[in-house]
């Protein structure tokens, strides 16, 4: 509440700090250079990053481990575990297990927290849903252990139920948190805002989730949204609630690095340097 | 299970039949008349209807009513109660009420069993879908003296999320069933499965929907889908396990009539005689 416009309100202890700001790479799209990204994100003061697979797929994880190490910037998340729920054969499987493995892998050697698993949708074709989740389960559970063993969590992701048949299985936060706290040690879950905003249990699930919390990211929803994977909106640009979703977080024990992740074919189109600008101005803001 | 080849397998008491199919006439698009609509469901052997409102704007309810009873055609819902969430302002909630009442009138006219109560979104320009839903919750409270007293059911129905914010703030079936049980006699359900074959609770939130089921509403997701209002699928063109969910809600107590209800511009491009075959032949398997 403004008082009076000459008095500016008295920000909460909760706003959020440019140090808390992750960078989910997609949001500039994937035809910059990894290295001239990285310049990038130093110049605007961003520390932490999250790439997805394809932005060091030319260059090799361990060149882009060093790229990241020389600027010292750390990763929170390397997105995507995404295989287990198509895989309805037993080939479809073993390649399941070693994209899995695979991950596993390059988060170590990039020093991430966490790898975001968004799990798979239908086979090809069509399929049950129950048993791709069900897949995505024993997926899991089967390469836990070594993800254990390499220190990476692997963050349960609820996708919006739009993308469950093409994507991700997963798809309420609770149904998220559920499978976590199954699997146990290891595991957790993404709250990612543009994916559940519309959850009429998004309080109490996201209040479920304390201590099993491994990230957050922020874009926004887009009225009206004109493409189900990208055209989101960043952070203030829509309708969604995100300081409030944040604040849900917040009380939920998690303390960040909230990510910006804005999956656009408007943002990734224009220059580095304008959408870092935006990232980082709608992040303080939200 | 088929035991063998040559022995087919027994079909279930459940299974549908053709007197217990409904078009939602939408399907059919909006632009043939009434009339000729009405005469090709006789044709096909469909009984019973569910008019939008726009497919009786032009001849006027009472015209509609008249050519129904001429061929002894039933209405199962009329379509739709659609503005209380978007009604942030004393104008616009006065035109949601009167919206609301003109809808309540038309249904009795029509001899409806209920209608479909979508809620409405957020306010253009956006707002808080909390907010929304409040709205929707008291405007339903209002008017459901109205409904009461009219003989026609309110059937609350949660949209796909993907639209929460331009048409629909219930978005589960549990939030369906908790406003409904809240509202109490005249207010029940509508269970569309392609808005929520998604969700993961599914199965527990439409046993828990038991004796508040109004209606139940199929069509199919396809993959992939290119419009996020207008691209659905006739049953069995996607990938919903619509016999499952018929038979939940079956399980739960309700008996029909089963709407098949295809928003999809390619089927409504058709002409009318290929539409109804689909119609019906899809019914019959799903």
């Amino acid at each position: 509440m403004v008082i009076s416009e000459n008095i500016p309100p008295v920000e909460p202890d909760t706003s959020p700090k440019l140090s808390q700001l992750a960078l989910n790479l997609i949001t500039v799209g994937t035809d910059h250079h990894f290295e001239q990204v990285l310049d990038a994100c130093v110049a605007h003061g961003i520390r932490i990053v999250s790439p997805w697979r394809s932005h060091y797929a030319e260059i090799g994880v361990n060149q882009a481990a060093a790229l990241l190490r020389e600027r010292s910037l750390s990763v929170s998340t390397v997105c995507r575990m995404s295989e287990f729920g198509a895989a309805d054969s037993e080939t479809a499987w073993q390649s399941a297990i070693t994209e899995a493995h695979q991950v596993i892998g390059e988060a170590a050697t990039l020093r991430a927290a966490s790898i975001t698993v968004i799990g798979g949708g239908l086979p090809i074709g069509g399929g049950s849903l129950t048993e791709a989740r069900n897949r995505i389960e024993r997926g899991l559970e089967q390469v836990l252990p070594s993800a254990r063993a390499a220190g990476v969590n692997l963050a349960i992701e609820a996708l919006h139920p739009m993308v469950a048949a093409e994507r991700g299985g997963i798809n309420t936060i609770a149904q998220a948190v559920a499978m976590a706290k199954g699997l146990g040690e290891g595991a957790g879950v993404m709250i990612d805002a543009y994916n559940t905003w519309w959850d009429p249990a998004l309080s109490d699930s996201i209040a479920d989730a304390k201590g099993w919390i491994s990230g957050y990211q922020m874009s926004d929803w887009l009225v009206p949204t004109t493409d189900m994977a990208f055209d989101r909106g960043m952070p203030g640009e829509g309708v969604i609630d995100l300081p409030a979703i944040r604040s849900m977080v917040q009380e939920a024990g998690f303390q960040g690095p909230y990510e910006v992740e804005v999956l656009s074919a408007r943002w990734s189109a224009q220059p580095l340097d304008t959408v870092l600008e935006a990232v980082t101005a709608s992040f303080l803001k939200n």
